[in-house]
């Protein structure tokens, strides 16, 4: 391998000669092998595209030549169309801020523009990483607004599979309308619901994971760029200070403005913290949604038996036929693996002393890694599990006919206590709690059929009933 | 003592004859000694508020008699005001998706509005606990309600005492706008910054979090009531499902409204997650000042030592005249209880099945846990440190003029990298920046000052800056 | 109400005549009022045995006069046997490291020890708080030996609890040796067990847990008493110094030792970490238990229906004999109480700086109550729940011999692939698997019944089974 | 691209002609697209030790022909020797408790055993991933010990860097035990230590935590290898059941042994929380330290300026000759990261269920993350931080010269209030406390510096004190 010398502050290091990355990047990638993950492809675009608005916007200012803007921007450009991908090489997880990250960008982009401009890599007095890439703006600007860009697209991503997977379970809602079921409480028996309405109450709080995270987006279209190293915008040219941000905003297609106080903005990462959370709280729903499922899935001889999961693939190695309910266990694992990741973020936002939360890049790691999970584990929950959902509508009917929990539903016309009674004899005995009130002439039939006719049990509805003080002294 | 006997379907107790509780209250206080603490005072007015909006509507239904009604409103409205809180024994940690805190309501309103009545503790055909206390209701529709009333007013407190922090910190912001400060990223000499610019930067952040506090109390605003057990409804008479939720309105002032989906408003608790990460979030930002601030203060002799908080107490018993942080440390210590209350309400919320969470009790110990410390640990922080803050105007001052860090505002003149070398030689030799680029003739004396001037590098100004590229030749 | 002036370097105070407390106290109660809750009873007299231990070991190296001493142990020895307890007037979660803590003994001690010495409170040119009753020592190293004390007995209470309870356990594995029942893994029908061995694995995991408990109070038994403020032992005699654990080895009767880095103890906290660890540990399995008991006890008619837990109170108030697992539920949530405090525990270790963690103060307010809540969790769950569990033993049974999973018992005798074309017409058509293999000639009855005959299937056996290779060609 | 046709009980599945993997596998592949990542690859090769035992074991009981058992040997050996990885093409992040792991490596093995017998891939009749690779052995007992196996193995590379650190910190401690410095408690002042003693510290907390890794390594010596589905040892005959651990312990060189409870050990998985419990402590003592040096080493003009750390990379993009504590920063994120793991891995494992825990493969996931980021982040501390760790001698002497913190060492001498009013009077006048006491005659100058010397400070020493008591009458 061939090798050119570069130099900074710390001292000269080969390079090798191909490589678009310079000196501070290779120093970097000595320092941090933690994960020996390459970072998010997504996050390299949106450092190409704020490079780009900046260039534009210091040349607009008059800063630099245009031939170096220009230049900037195609090297740019390369990078958000997926090039040079191979040229970033630093860890995601990295000290310092993501001034690594930052650098790296910076001299991937200059060398690329040298060579636009017909230099030879290296070449640092025509384009260079600090002077020209990184005009105007600081590590601590650059990458908090790179990684509420990447946020807010993977975000996108996922809220759409949260759509998918609403409008999925709506389709289930329809499909197991009139299979009633028994509701459980607390694993006990309780009383009447339908299937659909189970499916539709996980529609409902889809729905509102959603609605939570497209709110949560608009914590992070406010951003500091223009405010340099804490806020206060030394060294950015006034008229760059008013373009980079529209700029940037035309270029990303995405709704951005400037932080009205750019101190705090580069200093505090709770926006990150309160899109964590809305993720996390997303991830409690898709857990409990698959917990429920694996619970009416049991069996399929020993369990509740209400519905089948598609069967996607053998369950066990050892035991034939066996099929397992996968995909929501994958589900409720990505939802662990995301409040775990939660608790990391908390706890590195802070830790942010002064002007500068220094623990950037791990919050990143957990975000980006959380909504990716997050998109990736409902595709295939809707794909290969939701989808394919069936009902056993005559083992649910059935458990509903064999449950005493009916008897709360005569509880209005012969009190608590006396209900309970038969609801006792009923577990006791073996006998059914409708053989029971009409054998002891507690109600007339028909009227017991009315009022334990499903329909009625799962809606609220306009039933004439006597006053209770009434009925009591008769029971 | 006396006692009177008391039955259920688990058998006969005997009940001490002036308790207002009754048997169930007794067996679950026996069930559970958890905490050995009683639930919390706003969540018992809560449940009386609900009870007394039921016999309301439950009255206007024509469900039960006037007299009866009338009983029950009493009593409730006893408990609202404060008496009978000794009636209520449960420990908050309680098994059964508070089944017993709904039940020692019941029972203590029953015995209560039945001594109004005229009748004895225990004289349940005159009202009793379930028929007519609990009519139309459930523990899970009671219950969730009961604890999103209560979070409402506690968040109202806690919201209260940020916004005053918020004022506190906007006065200090006024104070110290005129003292220039060393800014520190990674702990590592920054750029300059005014201490007025710290302390506005707190006051946004905490500003924030009160728009997310608030935005969270709509999280709590849609309550289950009228959805009974498991949200169907089954047994709400129709009359009484109508009115409850405006007639519970009126009793509290607070703006609640019905859930569209009662089922999912009864198995899904996620709201009290949405909540809890947003106090989580705000508990981060006070850390995050408090951290801050301990920083600053750091000293006296040994720290930076910039700022001074105020004296409350020795710190220290063997030490003499040890001053201490102590009120952001107690500060930093609530918010880590508060994240940590979140991984518990967290789980808790994952872990519920089917038609409820039964593991409620936990969520509302926790939630109103950290909302209660949280609003005591900003009173203190507020009243004991913020308002106290003095600066150290002339430490501040001298540690900018020894610091290297301004040769950034001379970056754009001169090239990052010729910046660098003059950097590493001030801090070798122990020169000024200032008199190395005076000595070395890179710059006037006069531009030398109009570049250093503090207002100057604190603001971004339209400052004539020539080209870079032209100067880079220069130097 | 009467006062008296008391004066410390922050200014005058008065404080009422007749409390032992004095000013320094004052202050802090006034800082902080944060849970509203008073310091744990046992933390009270851990610190007041190690003042007693200081006492008698300053007395020996003759740093005071022997009366000083004998009315302070006096004073120790009153806080000992529970009294004055209504001095400590504190709020546990405190800043400072427990300085407020410390001075509270410190000056509570003092008063009555002057009182005993026939002074009046106040007096403290008679016994001093600092100079006398604090001599040798510092908040640094009192304050976790103290916590150390305090956790060792309160450990003590809970491993006793989860030896009761794993005898509890062991009673029931063997009540139901016989009980066979179908094992499920995944929520899916897998292969038998007994629910004695059920109970046995119950039994295994709790003992191992005990292990883990013992062996973490190794990591309490380090004490840095003598280091004093930051472990250098500044101010600590020679003679004290050496006499000071032995003394309070013999006082306490556990089994300290000093630590042979004492700057290392004063400042790091980990051994806390581990110990909440081991809780959190604990905590996992006990949850596990409580959720299997739940699901095995599901029903009465609609759920799995294995076993019956004992009905310890009316599970509804609404649903008449509903009832509810209570206890597994509020086992459940102690759990998850103890894992968000683990999480509040390790931030606060991780928070520590330099010579000391300041944060100890809610590092034992979470551990205190951790091992609280486990003790008391415990509790109720072996007495209200394990003990009572009953087995239905038809159930049970029926769910064997109704399930495909025993097709597994059959697979070394025809092959994976074969087996699982058995299962699926199993499940198809209703048939048993056994009826399938008869009638099919796959294998003969008898050899059948041997190999499922569930004791066969739940042990591993001396039983002749056929190479695989040879019995695959013939099927 | 070739294809094969397979079938399975889900159907029949085209799979590439040049595929080791087979239709399971391929399925999960399509099931299971989450993180995006490979396997762990010692988690393979762990996977390929047991398969290649179990054949050994079953070979041993004559229960298939030698040439089968010595092809899978084969096939093993090629994997363990790193081999075949690229065929292992699961998400590490899947459902069903690791059956896709496990399926993926019997058929990789089973495909690469009919080549060596001669046959073509998916001829299974010659060997058979189920039938003979998984031959007495199911995922529940595979993957589990596989998790063991890979977990002790990372362990033994991360105690290894730890004990390397270790001695780089001893190292430290010696070359710095003359530099006397400020010790501070809560940020503020307090009594004189040397840096070699902070050091010292540093190396005790962290041999503690080797024990504790190394005592955590007992935890995965134990497996359930001949449990299979769920511990009862169905199908495992009684020889291999004898022999598989004892030849695991020979092909892994580990200390395993057989689990005494098969079931327990089948079902519970609290030995990796214990495990990752020991790991997340280590952070915590490794983020303390990290979090210290970035203190100790703050400026360097307006920070505490004690310590250097080795310059590795420009510390920004801005601010010229910059240079940031990027190893501590990136260190504090790995403890972060692990302790957000711990979470996972906690509710993971208490999220099992009965027979099984599904949720393994997030444990491991995370166990596997948590150990490798340790290393890899204590490789960087050691390297890249500690080793070129220097004192700036003078800055710390000057520190402890100018605090009035060594008052506290007067305090034996007049008594707590009189040195508390010296203390505020230096701080008030700026006096050192020196001068204040030999000007004010409190003692001699002799004395005094005996008293102060630096060494006397940082150790207990035999120094005659005269009693309290008759010094305070004096002062």
């Amino acid at each position: 391998m061939e090798f050119r010398m570069e130099s900074d502050s710390i001292g000269s290091k080969l390079v090798p000669s191909e490589a678009y990355y310079g000196v501070h990047t290779l120093r970097a990638a000595e320092n941090f092998t933690i994960s020996g993950l390459k970072m998010n492809r997504d996050f390299v675009c949106s450092l190409a595209e704020i490079k780009k608005a900046a260039a534009i916007a210091n040349g607009e200012a008059k800063l630099f030549d245009k031939e170096i803007e220009k230049a900037i921007v195609l090297a740019c450009d390369e990078i958000i169309n997926g090039e040079l991908f191979e040229s970033f090489i630093i860890d995601p997880i990295q000290g310092g801020a993501g001034t690594s990250a930052n650098m790296n960008a910076n001299e991937v982009i200059a060398n690329r523009a040298i060579e636009i401009l017909g230099g030879n890599k290296g070449e640092y007095s025509i384009v260079h990483p600090n002077d020209h890439v990184n005009m105007g703006q600081s590590t601590n600007d650059v990458i908090p607004t790179a990684g509420k860009i990447t946020t807010l697209r993977l975000l996108d991503k996922a809220i759409n599979e949260l759509r998918r997977l609403s409008e999925a379970l709506e389709l289930k809602e329809k499909e197991f309308e009139d299979v009633i079921k028994m509701g459980r409480t607390q694993m006990q028996d309780a009383v009447p619901i339908t299937l659909g309405q189970e499916f539709k109450a996980y529609t409902s709080a889809i729905n509102r994971d959603i609605k939570r995270l497209e709110r949560s987006k608009e914590e992070l279209k406010c951003i500091n760029l223009g405010g340099t190293a804490i806020g206060t915008g030394l060294n950015a040219n006034y008229e760059y200070f008013n373009k980079i941000v529209p700029t940037l905003r035309l270029i990303t297609g995405l709704d951005l403005t400037r932080a009205e106080d750019l101190i705090d903005c580069t200093q505090n990462v709770d926006c990150f913290v309160a899109v964590s959370s809305a993720i996390k709280t997303c991830a409690v729903t898709l857990s409990k949604i698959s917990n429920d499922l694996r619970l009416m899935s049991s069996g399929p001889r020993t369990g509740f038996g209400e519905i089948n999961l598609p069967a996607k693939q053998n369950g066990s190695s050892i035991m034939p036929g066996k099929i397992n309910p996968v995909i929501p266990e994958v589900m409720t694992q990505v939802a662990y693996n995301i409040i775990g990741n939660d608790i990391t973020i908390t706890m590195a936002a802070e830790a942010g002393q002064l002007e500068l939360n220094a623990f950037e890049p791990i919050i990143f790691y957990n975000l980006f890694g959380s909504v990716e999970m997050l998109t990736n584990g409902v595709n295939t929950f809707i794909k290969n599990c939701i989808v394919g959902i069936t009902a056993n509508k005559e083992v649910c009917s059935n458990l509903v006919d064999s449950s005493v929990g009916i008897i709360t539903a005569i509880c209005p016309y012969i009190g608590y206590e006396k209900a309970a009674t038969i609801a006792k004899r009923a577990l006791k005995t073996g006998e059914t709690v409708k053989d029971i009130i009409i054998n002891e002439g507690i109600l007339e039939k028909s009227e017991l059929e009315e009022i334990l006719n499903p329909k009625n049990m799962t809606q609220v509805k306009k039933l004439s009933k006597p006053k209770l003080s009434s009925r009591l002294a008769v029971v």
